[in-house]
């Protein structure tokens, strides 16, 4: 353990993203927090502009300040597009949850096809796609009588490219893919998967919630057309931020939300009597918009920018690597086994081990002040939050993993 | 004035409820606030609870926070009925937005008659619906090849009960109705309804946006089957927090939620492959719950315990008569007409006074310290939120009113 202690001060020392681990409140001295992939920790300027939204924009300023609210889903959704997933003004907006948004954005392409007599008729998935994009999938394919094709993740935790060209032919609409999986970390070529599906005349839906904030999504550069997302992970947005959705600039105006809200409605205060959506992105909010929750979208928005999406990738991957690197040498022995790519380009922001006592492991870690958690059946995840994650918490964090399980035979 | 003046002040000495106002933040001195039909103040104690969620729960327990937050939607369902709703325990969850919970409910309803060859094939709604389930409404219409009708609203607010008669035949799916017109603040009878509704084995969708916390709603005793409603108006919980979605116990199971997110899906965090539904009310929750809004709504709901609804309906009621005492004597010789019914019980918590240059006249009365707000083409509404608004902030807004008409000559 002495190797690791002092390669993760020096790693440390060298680490140019270390300042902005003062940016987030304090947790308990002794706490390691490796769970920034589920709920990211609190910036400390979201304290800030939480009372400022309470007290003076609410508080006093009351419904005059609904002049600044109104437009935030698509200002956020600019910002957003700039630091984060690479994508164009007026391609984003934040909204809704990640669930609603992908309802949304998967009704809209398989009706844009009804009427159609060469209509396709299945829709690709993986095996790892997180459960409410899959209940989502399977509800929607039942309603219309599509099939719905699961590709199966690889022992290496990856999916060949191979089955994705298998798997796309004339017949898909859609495939909708977790750009991370939430189970491994794995990581998907977007732009090959984008170009194989799109070389057959099909889309592709990235759930991105994973994937923002932690690694460069780039979905201009990648060629995506539609993508979703959540806030509260590595945007570090807190417990139920809203949400964000994705639509390449010459695909929007084809597609029709099917929540037809007030907050989609051109002119929206004339209250016309008939609906008539807003062009642009817009069209896919729906009611009134969380606006405490979006104002901490934007602190989040804000790091990244100020850290760069590019420089949190590198230290992301260096953390996972150096948590590798200390799988290898302390728990190999103490059945625990990688359960995440090694290679770090095919990786996320965090690593994933199983062991078959996994649920008893993480529960005695947490009470030992490591904090990973437990995905059923065998799976703990320790995710690595590059603003904010230390690589002395990593090498505690293997140390305590090494004495906890030995302590439970 | 004068009489109007010691009127007010001899109210407000009486008023059993004027310690309430001291729960809310201050605002500037000299302004009227008379706009809590549209988004209520800001209380006292949420800034507390706001800041314990973020400081304490979020920012120091972290993960270990979501074992509170994961029942929220239902608890909090649970204390509204019993507070505010007039509902069982059971029947009620908080999430999302009052758009989706009304495109959820109408939805369920439509495809529970799918294959049905008596399918019913009508749609009633009324002619002041918001907006926004108008659009819903008639955006299911059209995708399902169904007819809206809409019953119109008379000279003096109200829709006659015969309409409702004539309407309601077995051919109609449900009907949407605001339980208190966000135009005229009109009350329709809601037992009435129900039982014209039902006796033809129809149902009624209530909107109860601008009646919950402003009037006693009794959805039981009125023999309500559905509901659905927002919390940032007489419920106080800030823009944009979650809304609320109710239905009569012994229909829920019959019902599915047409957005299967992953929080009503049974052993959520088993993660099945499969979708199954909750049992119960929380199987029309969709996907992660905006936690900060959902604390919000919990401050909003104890206020209204606190000073029980009966009460606070009675308050509301006075000082609209006051207002429209105000109307009679000060501003009916200046072109205004009173656009709500005068019939205490046949109205809710705010009063709209027409006006051909009503825009005008808003903005005017903004600039001098007065806050109504603006409904096209010629509607200024005046709320009166019954936790806070004191007579004497009527009687100097009778007063403004008139001044700032006049000089507009």
């Amino acid at each position: 353990m002495g190797d690791l202690l002092s390669e993760a001060r020096s790693l440390d020392d060298s680490d140019q993203l270390s300042c902005f681990r003062d940016e987030f409140v304090s947790i308990e001295p002794d706490l390691i927090y490796l769970d920034g992939n589920s709920l990211g920790r609190l910036p400390k300027r979201s304290i800030e502009i939480a009372n400022d939204v309470i007290a003076r924009q609410w508080g006093v300023q009351l419904i005059e300040s609904w002049k600044t609210w109104i437009d935030l889903s698509t200002t956020l959704g600019d910002r957003l597009s700039q630091s984060v997933l690479g994508a164009k003004k007026g391609e984003v907006v934040v909204c809704d949850s990640t669930t609603i948004n992908l309802y949304k954005l998967a009704l809209s392409i398989i009706k844009e096809q009804r009427g159609d007599k060469e209509a396709r008729k299945k829709i690709v998935i993986e095996a790892d796609n997180f459960p409410t994009d899959r209940y989502i999938v399977d509800s929607l394919a039942q309603e219309f009588g599509l099939e719905v094709i699961t590709l199966p993740v690889d022992d290496s935790q990856t999916i060949s490219i191979d089955l994705f060209e298998e798997a796309f032919d004339e017949d898909v609409i859609f495939g909708c893919f977790s750009a991370l999986s939430y189970k491994s970390g794995a990581r998907i070529d977007m732009a090959a998967v984008n170009s194989i599906a799109q070389g057959v005349g099909s889309r592709v839906i990235w759930d991105l919630s994973h994937a923002g904030g932690a690694v460069v999504v780039d979905l201009e550069g990648t060629e995506s057309q539609y993508a979703i997302g959540c806030t509260y992970k590595y945007l570090n947005a807190g417990p139920g931020a809203p949400a964000y959705l994705y639509v390449r600039s010459d695909l929007i105006e084809a597609m029709e939300n099917p929540i037809k809200g007030w907050f989609s409605q051109d002119d929206q205060f004339e209250m016309a009597e008939k609906y008539s959506p807003k062009s642009g992105i817009s069209r896919f909010c729906t009611g009134t918009p969380n606006i405490f929750g979006s104002y901490l979208v934007g602190a989040g928005i804000d790091l990244i920018a100020e850290a760069t999406i590019e420089a949190l990738e590198a230290k992301g991957h260096a953390l996972g690597d150096f948590f590798i690197k200390g799988f290898e040498v302390e728990l190999k022995d103490l059945g625990f086994s990688l359960a995440s790519p090694k290679d770090q380009s095919l990786r996320g922001s965090h690593v994933s081990l199983s062991h078959p006592r996994a649920r008893q492991i993480t529960s005695e870690l947490i009470d030992h002040g490591v904090v990973p958690d437990f995905r059923t059946p065998s799976l703990i995840r320790f995710g690595f939050a590059p603003l904010y994650q230390s690589f002395i918490e990593i090498s505690r964090a293997i140390q305590v993993i090494r004495e906890v399980t030995i302590g439970m035979r």
